[in-house]
């Protein structure tokens, strides 16, 4: 039998499109899939001719490949990941290498490096980012796992993934066993924050200013040629202007409650867990929730009529306020997805390239645009940079973008219209670069209620102090004391 | 051996303060610790002379309970409970009720109640909120577990737990299993959100106004006198008169760095598992572990330094405005805790008395307020209500707080003041009692990119399109199909 230079297993649309895609880099591709009608459907149809070998069993699948073997999983995350290795291991030799391409969370991918380490084989988590389209055409991949094993897979997914103008691969090793899938889950992550400040432009100009999709597809259009220019304004562009069949925009007959899929649940929980303000999109996560309740929104808004403000400025400013806002509050949630990067990096002990992983989202995923080849930039100038708003680029354009910010969210609230995002942001870069928050009072309130202590302005750090506040209670008299 | 109503283990303090209170209620109590000369100490000293009897054993402590024993663990959340359990299992009969009265998580609480059931044994875990004093004087308690176990401690902790001044006790069965947890950590982040609430008001006044901690103290003495009454209101006026040896306010040496135990964190993670939006809670989290990152702020200060803007309208005006918009936002966070608990409700299958959780944080525990009892009226007017901004009497009021708490956050904004908390409350009051929000175009984007479907405002609920808007891939041709 043919020698394959990979297996695939689970041929859904992603994982047949990976095939697709590799195969058109030269590479064989062994496959194969559970209901095993698939493999001869796929092997007999869209890869008749290929070099794709069409396997009815595991073990025949790992006969075909050359050593070490590589064996791509593209099963559904969660339980039926664990039961393909424990099928996979016994056929394995050591060495191989087993690869996870789903959406794994990464505390999963964390055990499972472990776990296929300990029995000699090497493990590797991926992000593939890009969807269907992606995956078929050049994907983001964001590998992670045991370093041994990149070496063997680095040739094949840096020949498939998404490339950039200056032909440099959206794939690069971004560390040790759950790093990718962690790295993919704050792609996701922002992902959701980018939708969100772009749905909350896009109701501020529909509801303040009134304009119809097709003047929105203007304004979108006109904005993809500015620093915004990436793939999801693109595609708001074009969503804009795409008329369903009765000649009226389709975006207006769209029912406003969002899905999720978790991802960016995760994002803001692991955030939560390494005490990293991510704010942002945390609000764009709980706006998709809040979306979601629609019937109650519309019982609640019967409740509480809206008095509709009449906009009185000038309106091309206003629209310029607002991609203003926009482009400042994106910088703020991509400021923080990488806060909590660097973060997790040290609580999980990965070696995280930040400029890299800003070139793997450079293209091939949802998040691609213009703006991250700033990002890798700045890494560039400074790979231990404390927080990207610090960064001499982004420093100067913040500082710019702050009075049209300001203005955008002002007249948010003074026309009612929620703009979570936009505002977290504000909020949290006013919190950021303050250098007194008032966080010493909320420190008195714990102390005198928990005697949880506080430190001092006037008292080295790490020295803890006590005020017996009531006089009462307590076997402390002095007024404050070491504790 | 003298028998006793009900034994305790875990002699820290609170644990002690709860017997004390037990035993000046005329209850006997058994005591146990694991380093037990703590026990001598206790009943040689602080408990001398009282109804509290020292021992050296679980075993010994077992046998001198009276029959359903009931024994109450006050040791560390985590493996230390699961540890006492097994450990005190075999010691007891059938009926007899285990109680943990730690800051456990629910998901234990609800493992734990059924593992104890499962051999024959009750069990109760509950909330016990109000600190040292409260443990002492009358803690706040909301006991969940098993419901058989309830009639045998009721008397007990209706004894000793705080009282409102109807004489209404502030502890009630909360529900199943892991609901009395859940409650608690509900009440631990709504009474993050409170602090922040407060630190976001004191730092306008402080940095807007220029207010000085006296200046302070007679505003937080005022809104005391108003709506507001409330413990943490009353601590904070208590706090900003406290001065230091050399006669300076001691809240202005204090270091603006927060502290937490993770109970916030858990009550945010809780809704973002329910789908439930939980920003206000959400923000005051983020705002903690933002302030603690006080080195690298006052970095971040220097690379934007901040343009002071002066404040020219009426002062006191002002200040009414805070005051309102700290109420309107306090509403908000409340309003979002309930439905938390009525998302989790639904989850996990609890019958919660919502007014009768407005009665047992009433008095007590640190978030006590006069407030609680309009949330325990609205509840007793409608115990579905879906929304507690939807009762007439919140309505009404939020109504009237809606232009103070507005210009209130657009000062924030001006002036460069982060006010998360209230920002976020108003995003969520905007996007709330919006019938219509921007997540038409996000459905819109995650079919575009993603084949995720959409519903339509022209068609039923629950029917499902797919738009193939690029005419490009996939084996639809049609412009919308049901999906």
């Amino acid at each position: 039998m043919k020698q394959a230079d990979i297996g695939l297993i689970g041929l859904a649309v992603m994982g047949e499109n990976l095939v697709m895609n590799m195969e058109s880099r030269g590479f064989t591709v062994a496959v194969y899939n559970r209901t095993v009608s698939k493999v001869d459907d796929f092997v007999n149809g869209r890869a008749a001719g290929k070099r794709v070998l069409g396997c009815h069993s595991l073990s025949e699948l790992v006969a075909s490949l050359t050593k070490p073997r590589k064996v791509f999983m593209m099963v559904k995350a969660g339980q039926a990941v664990d039961g393909m290795i424990e099928e996979l291991l016994p056929l394995l030799e050591d060495g191989d290498v087993l690869i996870d391409g789903g959406n794994s969370h990464f505390p999963d991918t964390i055990r499972r490096t472990a776990y296929v380490e300990s029995k000699g084989k090497l493990y590797i988590g991926t992000g593939v980012s890009g969807g269907e389209e992606g995956a078929l055409k050049g994907p983001s991949m964001m590998p992670g796992g045991s370093p041994a094993a990149w070496p063997h897979v680095k040739p094949i997914f840096q020949a498939i993934c998404a490339k950039v103008e200056d032909g440099a691969s959206c794939c690069d090793w971004v560390g040790e066993n759950g790093a990718g899938h962690f790295v993919k889950m704050v792609h996701n992550g922002i992902e959701y924050g980018d939708m969100q400040l772009i749905c909350e432009a896009y109701q501020l100009l529909r509801d303040v200013l009134g304009l119809s999709a097709a003047e929105l597809h203007q304004v979108f259009k006109r904005w993809n040629e500015t620093e915004l220019d990436s793939y999801l304004i693109e595609i708001t562009r074009d969503i804009l202007a795409y008329n369903d069949a009765d000649g009226a925009p389709i975006v207006d007959k769209i029912l406003d409650a969002a899905g999720q899929k978790g991802t960016g649940k995760w994002t803001a929980i692991a955030a939560l867990d390494e005490g990293v303000p991510l704010t942002l999109i945390g609000e764009a996560v709980f706006a998709r929730s809040l979306s979601a309740m629609k019937d109650e929104r519309v019982r609640a808004a019967e409740v509480f009529p809206r008095e509709k403000v009449s906009f009185t400025g000038d309106r091309e400013a206003f629209i310029e306020d607002v991609r203003q806002a926009l482009y400042a509050a994106k910088i703020i949630s991509y400021a923080q997805g990488y806060a909590l990067m660097r973060a997790a990096a040290g609580t999980y002990g990965w070696n995280l390239n930040y400029g890299g992983i800003a070139l793997m989202w450079r293209g091939g995923c949802i998040i691609r645009s213009v703006f991250l080849g700033k990002i890798k930039e700045a890494y560039e100038r400074n790979s231990t940079l404390e927080n990207l708003i610090l960064d001499p680029y982004f420093q100067k354009t913040l500082q710019g973008l702050l009075p049209a910010w300001r203005n955008t969210v002002t007249a948010a609230i003074r026309h009612g219209i929620p703009a979570p995002a936009m505002t977290a942001a504000l909020s949290y870069f006013d919190g950021y670069t303050s250098q007194r928050l008032p966080a010493n009072l909320l420190q008195a309130q714990r102390d005198y209620f928990g005697a949880h202590t506080y430190e001092r302005l006037d008292a080295p750090r790490g020295q803890f102090f006590h005020t017996n506040w009531t006089g009462e209670g307590g076997s402390t008299t002095a007024n404050t004391y070491n504790a």
